[in-house]
Formats: structure tokens, sequence, C-alpha cells
């Protein structure tokens, strides 16, 4: 064995974590040996604690109670609901910070290909909440994918005749982007999107 | 918080890892959720664990016990004491797997500009094991800055008139390279140590 037994198993779990290879788990396991006994002690709780984590029984997504934060948070407006794909999404929200509504994270899109159908993601209880919603607006913000299109259309024609108002993103040219090198897809959207600014 | 409580904390630790920013350190965390109770429990006690290793009390490396592997190794020659500059190297040397001798980890180079003398760096029990040896070899595998040849020579002269075989690695071209792309330095080093290979 080339390393000590405790930082072998360290390597081994550096491992398998995303992008993280041999090498660089061996870079991580030795740059842990210097850290303060204080900082491994809640650096190993960290770790053990993230088993406190499930679902928010509202709106699926990551929590340590029974509901989120923003289920829980009274100045959140409860009427207009952001459809995600992933609870990922709404952490970059939340840094974008601008969105005064909640979430409600879908976990998966519908893709026929992969057997997923309405079914196997969190739809159900998102019909139920727009249900009980007084004024209910959902802002559907799903990747522009095949299956991204496809959740979407799904969602449309499910509250279609029930009076409930839905929106996507936009589509169009990303901030600081050059126009030259963008895809023409996006170009093409970004026209078909295109936003009225004179009077 | 953006984050539920234990997933920041989580996300707090890795970020304090080299090379690992904020949206890596989000990525790790997340990975961390998906993995399995018993894998969290693991994890989290391989990095409690990194407290059980100290310096082997014989040649500075890394070990659990009281010696290193390497140390109590029967088979290893003790007579050959490879003398490197921290324990990353043994990790080296070991992975190539030729070396038979043991080690010497010096744990810094000499370097003035830093301050670091003879005096800061694991040297004086380089000399005690020299003496203590029957046929001692000592082979320096510093690397080729001014700290390094500074701390090779202070080594050489040390030994100088004490019967002990010195050698350093040979320094040339690294296997694969070309040699239109190499650096001056290197080429004149691999000239000066060009090797006989005529009968």
């Amino acid at each position: 064995m080339i390393y000590p037994e405790s930082l072998e198993k360290l390597i081994n779990y550096y491992k398998k974590l995303p992008g993280i290879g041999e090498k660089n788990a061996e870079r991580l396991a030795l740059a842990t040996l210097n850290f303060k006994e204080e900082d491994l002690d809640k650096f190993s709780d960290a770790i053990r604690n993230v088993k406190k984590i499930h679902k928010c029984s509202i709106c699926g997504h990551l929590t340590e109670g029974d509901i989120c934060n923003i289920c829980a948070d009274p100045s959140r407006d409860k009427n207009l609901i952001c459809v995600i794909e992933d609870y990922k999404s709404v952490f970059s929200f939340e840094k974008a910070g601008n969105f005064r509504g909640v979430y409600h994270v879908l976990n998966g899109l519908i893709s026929p290909a992969d057997n997923i159908g309405p079914d196997n993601i969190n739809l159900s209880s998102l019909v139920k909440r727009v249900e009980a919603a007084k004024k209910p607006e959902l802002i559907l913000a799903l990747k522009s994918t095949v299956e991204g299109e496809t959740t979407t259309l799904y969602i449309k024609k499910i509250f279609e005749k029930k009076n409930v108002l839905i929106s996507r993103l936009s589509y169009g040219i990303p901030m600081g982007a050059e126009i030259d090198y963008l895809d023409i897809i996006t170009l093409d959207k970004a026209l078909e999107d295109r936003k009225k600014i004179s009077d």
C-alpha cells in the first residue's frame, strides 16, 4: 500500500465525487491533512449531516425541516409558482435574487425515450397546489431541449382550461454574448421572442 | 440563506480544498447528497481519521504507527537512503515502484530568501541515520531550482569526507518529449549528463 490506510480511504471517497480523478483526489486528501483538528471534526460532521436533508413536502426542494425555507417564508407570493426541473435551479434563481414567488421541483422531465412519463415526475402535487391557490400563476422554467419542451407543453395542456396564467422563460441572447458567435437556433428564437421597445 | 444549513456548511468545507471554487464546491456537495447513508458515514470517518496520521520517527514520511510502512519493511535496503523534499515524492517513487531503499523527508529546502536555513529542515536526523548505517548511500532527489541545488550542495558538503556514496537524480529529456520544444536549460543539462552507450 502506497498511502497510510486512513489517507487511502479518504482518497477513495474523494474519487467518488464528480470530476475528481486519482491525482486530484490525492491532492485534496493531502490538503485535508493540513486542516486543523477542529476543522476536520466539523468537515466530518458536515458530511454526516447531509443525511438530514430531504425533500420539502410542498415544493420538492431540499430542506432539513418539513417544509423548505422558501415555502415557509410568509413574504413569498404563494400564487406565483416557478416550475423547475431540479433543485439546482432553485439555487440559481435564489442567487439571481429577484424572484419573490415559490418553486415547484419536478425532479425530472417527461422523456418517452427514457420511459419517463408524466406520472414519473412530481406533477400531481403541482395540480393540487394550483387548485388550492386563489389566483395561481405558473412560470415554466424548463430547459429548451425536447424533454423540456415536451414537459412545458404537457403542463400547459393540464391547466389550459383552468384559468391559470402560464408563462415560460424567454429565449434569447445571453447577456454579453457576441451575436456573430451565437448558434442559429438561439438567434432565431431571439428574433421570435423580440420585445417591443418603442412607445 | 440559499442552501439548507447542513449543505451550506459542507459547501464551505469543500471550498477550503485547493482548486475548489464556489461553483465546484456546490457541485461536490450536491453529489455528496446522493451518497448512500453508509458511504456518508464512512466518508465522514475517513476525514476524521486523518488525524491519526503523523510523521514517521525515522524518515519523516506519513504514517499512522510509530514508524512508516517503508521503514518497517525488512526487505527494504536501509543503507540506501533517498533524500526528498516532502512526502509527496515518496508517493511518486512508490508508484514508479522500482526503488528498494528507504526515504528521508526533509520537509523543505534550504532557502535563504525565505529564511529557511539547514536547521529549519529535517537534516540533523539524516546525519544520525547515515552515521548509524553500515555502508550508507544517499540519492538526492531534490528539484532543480536554486533551493533544490543549494540543499543538494549543502548535503554533499556535510558528508564529503565521511565516506558516503552520494548521487543525485539525472537531469535530462523527459520520456516522450519533443526535443524541439524542450527548454534550453534542460537540453544543456541533458547534454552534460549524457550517457555512454557504446561498448
